[in-house]
């Protein structure tokens, strides 16, 4: 391979654009061959028309479950097999990268886009979708980590800004970024449509640069999403390495170092990370013949997906089905499964199974009625009958209910919240016969469980799961696999209890994040709402015990927390132990709580595991600001073993030892920021009384509780210059020098 | 009175700062004389050492109810007589100008100078403070409308930037300002300490010239909150004329015009504006040895507070008491009486009456125990027995809780919703033995109501209510006054319902509006969340009926609501009629309602009244940023017409035609907002074809509904351009010029 001193300018510039949808540009007489690049993440969308924007039909390819199901397993280790096997793939159909995994924040329900998002929690996003990353380029494929950076919504994304602010960035929207980056290093970055707060993505300095290479350390490259690019030269300065799909515009960019308008040195660090690349994936692109497993693939595709279901009810056990149990199916989603959303990651699969096939394939005796069709059609009464009279004479009733594909799809945004009315009519139709019913969900994102959640005995929530969906849901239904999915988004009761419902999705291109740090259960656990699952939930087939909880410092900002997990019952199952952070006394806002680790723990009938979960200083860290910087406020903080947000069975308190982190003092700091600053306290104390005495002038009220006190302690020291007559004898000047003298 | 043109530079310059801090700077020589200014606005508060700094001591005045108390009569004919009153105390005292009133919203109810605002609705605010304004002013003496803007909080107040939406500032946090400037024509505007968006208001020129001179035709002068202005010259250039206290730096405007920094005619603009204030002021001022009737302003102050309290639960219409019941007066806020706010506006009152000495003054049996202390010390149990025994005995309790006086202080927001616990354990204590509880509140903003509601049988929440307070309430309790107050802020559950409470109140020396337009009752009603007492309630001793509800059109857009309001009771009462309009579909998100018009209707008993609301083209509009003005859509709307926001009675739709008002479109709307535009869609048809024959690319797909269709819909035009290849042969510059050519 080349390096880029060895190119022309002109073949520099190429570099930086693509050569058709699919392609990075290669240069033939250089060596540098033409990188397929193709979407994903749950699968591989090749295109039939590889080098058109035609994406229509796609090469067959597994169809793994979307991150909505896989998120829900709280595995990492089976998200990194997944990824070895999409890894796999690429290299039969010769992908150099695969556009994956997207790990924005799902910060409303109605995203339209969650379904490929992971969750609502940035510690659980990046400890889970980092399995793809590794997974994937341990095969010598490279990933795309996306879309870089809060990219939450769908209305207008190729333009809104998106405002918010720098705590809730660094604490919610950018750490599942930051983990994989300096954990998993992904070979390539996406960067997002949107502006964050008025930039591009595209042409973000502070965001391709600082953050990302600086900061972060990272060393692969940065591609725009499909059309993200609107300025080429902005681009490149800013760090986007790769514009796609091309626009023909590389001449720009030659006329731009011409012109002096970019610096060439950049253009150069640029184009050698796209030099780089190639490079990387140059030995896996030069296996020929490779053949995947299909067959191992689907079986894959359907233990993750088992592990994905959530079961959110079961009343009087009526999971799991006993094998001869008579049963009705009903609802079209069991024979016309959904199992995946619309738009880039919509892939051709290589087989799919409906639950129908799958429960009729175990032999049972069944009934089955659509009861509804999937389209935005009125109900045909006729249906509505038929599933009733299936129902009536069946001992259980297995009734698939979900989102249609229509109501999921990239681009749009969902607007509303409840499963189709003509559903739920069918189930309260079917519960006045039989009460005895098992829902199964199909969506992508959270949906109302209310009104109809009473009528259900049990609801296994299965999200999206791909093409062995439907097998996966009968080893669920049937008991041959236990339920160990939690939820990684919490399902609110009504769409208006959550707290981005004032200004979503924005308007007048301008999205305003008004909710900051409070996103998902960090807003219905603070202040205490009530919700319909709480995020972590889910149930099992067996029953566990949590004892022995102990937590032992392993460093001044740092501890260990030990518990013994137990399955007290008689059946093999998996318990997910959730740690939570309570902050204690804190000078800024703080969530009630934030997950700070988890574990999952499969467990024998009757087996008993001592495990231990390592908490670093940044499990106690909040964002400042004025430090530029993590900061560790220092005092006890909680330190919670949960089993859901809202289940926790152990809190221990810690005492943590502040970090020391200060932010300097200046001259718009007010007289009780420097009164209550140690170092600037005396420095205050001792300039401001030389200058009352030298002016005459009494400002210091010597009720600590005065109102006039109240007031001064509001008051910017550059105020206090101002009352001190002629804007103070150089009052201000001497306060900050002495100042600066001390610290230094 | 000379103009500024016979002024030196030095004296122009010294005109736009005050002398001290309860003056303007005079001119002797010039025939200019020092004015006095004096805070209030619920009453003087008229330094006893005029001339310096110390608030401690004030002379005599009489204390009206602040406007927390005030703003629930609903009635800006009372509010204009509290007005005319105030003038005249001005006249006797000399003050030319008395600082008040203070319409900011009451974003939330921990907002620590909620007590002196109006309500959290613009529309009320400004409709009833307008009345200070006109009564004042009326008697030759100016007002001073504060705190503009955007002054929702005191935590930080003096360097916090208040964050808020263009349509937010529009719609919610300056209507009540933009009413009273053009409608009141104050002499004088106070701006606020705070920054909008980043920009102090004392230095914004948007702010003091464009909005308030400009569009809103504002011919006083601007001063500054004292100590809100940091750069003399920066002020002045952006249209502060007086700063408030002086800092003896008249000579840096001096040298600012010297060296060319600043414009010389602006100065002279500022000065002159002080020179036309001054002029206004005289004839007041002239007057000498004035008398207030100090009796007949008790009397007044006593209407004004009866007029304030809102009966907010009657269970058996325990209330009105009967002259001779056997009633034990518990709480020491019944000898104590809590009735106005601390900091600036604190005043010292002609005379105060307790509700203690009121009662007894009627003579009824009674015993009085204090049942807990008002400082912040631990109850002690002999205060709280003593009260459980005076109850045991009693046919009646009257309990009188609040919020202490420390609780509620400018300068500091409150951290606690609640009442304190032990005001709350005595009422719990009470109620064991004696069930016939009045509770009398006594609280400058809404406080928590539950869990202690359910023991009481009556609730009379008294605000703040002046003076008179005492002898008002007493009117309330015995019947000799029907109470028609009403809520002019909702009364949530808990505060951790309110929107802003995710961001309250802002930290890093920012405050983001997070919530938006969704303040107060347009959050709860919107989103359908429960509160203790809805905006605009409050029961009556009588009852009424409203009928024959009718909307006529008196305009494309505007209308006129008439309806029969009766008087069904045999007592003597006045009903509160409030019109809401709902929006029609929007193309924005906006409140399900909000509040367009108001009557107060005083009835006999029996009697019966038509009465008719008028309601113009403001009522139907929403600010539209694009437009850069107000916008009505045409369609359907609502008129509602309630006894709270809660407690609608009528809902009539009516036809609202559209005003023509469009946004232009421009190179970032996308692909849909063209094709959906009347005169850029058939531009772009044409101009987008003839460019994809010319290029030979197809970027339309046939299907509508197919996800390539929901991507160009997104894509901003300018987008379009680049997929044309070479960024488009002229396309876009083509489109604009078509557009702007049709369009012109």
């Amino acid at each position: 391979m080349p390096a880029v001193r060895d190119l022309t300018l002109e073949e520099r510039a190429s570099l930086t654009s693509g050569a058709d949808p699919w392609h990075m540009q290669g240069i033939e007489e250089r060596n540098i061959p033409e990188c397929m690049i193709t979407d994903g993440p749950h699968g591989l969308r090749k295109a039939v028309a590889s080098r058109s924007g035609d994406i229509s039909e796609s090469v067959p390819a597994t169809c793994f479950p979307p991150a909505a199901g896989l998120s829900s397993a709280w595995d990492p280790d089976l998200v990194r097999r997944v990824g070895e096997a999409l890894g796999e793939e690429c290299i039969q159909e010769k992908v150099a990268v695969l556009l994956g995994p997207g790990v924005n924040i799902k910060r409303n329900p109605l995203g339209g886009r969650c379904f490929e998002y992971w969750s609502e929690d940035p510690y659980l996003a990046g400890h889970e979708a980092i399995g793809i990353v590794e997974g994937v380029q341990s095969k010598g494929v490279g990933t795309s980590l996306k879309h870089f950076a809060v990219n939450n919504q769908e209305t207008d994304r190729l333009r809104v800004s998106a405002n918010v602010s720098e705590r809730a960035l660094r604490e919610i929207y950018l750490p599942a970024f930051e983990h994989i980056v300096t954990k998993g290093r992904p070979w390539t970055v996406m960067c997002s449509y949107n502006r964050i707060n008025g930039v591009f993505s595209s042409q973000n300095r502070w965001l391709l640069t600082d953050l990302l290479r600086g900061e972060w350390g990272y060393d692969g490259i940065v591609m725009s999403d499909w059309g993200a690019c609107h300025d080429r030269v902005a681009a490149l300065a800013a760090g986007q390495n790769l514009e796609m799909p091309p626009t023909g515009t590389d001449g720009e960019i030659v006329e731009a170092v011409n012109a002096g308008r970019l610096d060439p040195a950049q253009l150069d660090r640029m184009a050698q990370g796209i030099i780089d690349l190639v490079d990387r994936t140059g030995p896996a692109m030069a296996i020929d013949g490779y053949r995947y497993d299909v067959d191992a693939h689907d079986a894959l595709a359907r233990e993750a997906a088992a592990e994905s279901i959530v079961l959110l009810k079961n009343d009087h056990g009526i999971l799991p089905l006993a094998p001869d149990a008579d049963i009705a199916v009903i609802g079209e989603f069991a024979r016309t499964p959904r199992y995946q959303g619309g738009g880039s990651s919509h892939l051709t699969p290589n087989r799919v199974t409906s639950l129908l096939d799958a429960m009729r394939s175990r032999g049972s005796a069944m009934t089955f009625a659509p009861g509804f069709t999937l389209d935005d059609d009125a109900q045909d009464p006729a249906l509505a009958e038929q599933a009733v009279a299936a129902a009536r004479d069946a001992q259980t009733v297995v009734l698939c209910m979900g989102l249609p594909e229509q109501a999921e799809i990239e681009g749009r945004d969902r607007t509303d919240f409840a499963l189709p009315a003509k559903q739920i009519a069918v189930l309260e139709a079917v519960a006045a016969v039989n009460p005895n019913i098992v829902v199964v969900l199909s969506n992508g994102s959270a949906v109302a469980m209310d009104p109809w959640r009473d009528k259900a005995a049990a609801i296994l929530e299965g999200w999206l799961l791909g093409q062995a969906g439907g097998a996966a849901t009968a080893d669920v239904l049937y008991g041959d696999v236990n339920p160990g999915g939690r939820l990684s988004q919490t399902i609110p009761l009504r769409i208006e209890d959550d707290p981005s419902m004032t200004i979503w999705p924005g308007e007048n291109r301008q999205s305003d994040y008004g909710e900051d740090i409070f996103v998902g259960y960090r807003y219905y656990d603070t202040f205490d709402r009530p919700v319909a699952y709480p995020f972590g939930f889910g149930l099992s087939y067996a029953s566990f015990g949590i004892d022995r909880v102990r937590v032992e410092r392993t460093g001044p900002r740092s501890v260990r927390v030990s518990m013994t997990v137990t399955n007290v019952s008689d059946r093999d199952g998996a318990e997910t132990v959730q740690i939570y952070v309570t902050p204690g006394p804190s000078s800024v806002r703080r969530p009630v709580h934030e997950l700070r680790g988890f574990a999952k723990v499969r467990l024998a009938a009757g087996e008993s595991r001592e495990i231990g979960i390592d908490l670093d200083s940044r499990a106690f860290a909040y964002w400042s600001v004025p430090a530029g910087g993590w900061k560790v406020e220092g005092g006890v903080y909680g330190i919670e073993v949960g089993v859901s947000s809202r289940d926790i069975v152990a809190r221990i308190p810690v005492e943590i030892e502040d970090d020391g982190v200060a932010a300097a003092l200046d001259e718009w700091s007010t007289y009780g920021e420097w009164r209550d600053d140690p170092v600037g306290g005396p420095v205050l104390d001792r300039v401001l009384g030389e200058a009352m005495a030298e002016t005459g002038r009494s400002l210091v009220p010597t009720d600590e509780h005065s109102a006039m006190m109240i007031f001064l302690r509001q008051t910017p020291v550059t105020g206090i210059a101002g009352y001190l007559g002629k804007r103070g004898p150089g009052f201000l000047e001497r306060l900050m020098r002495e100042y600066r003298g001390v610290r230094s």
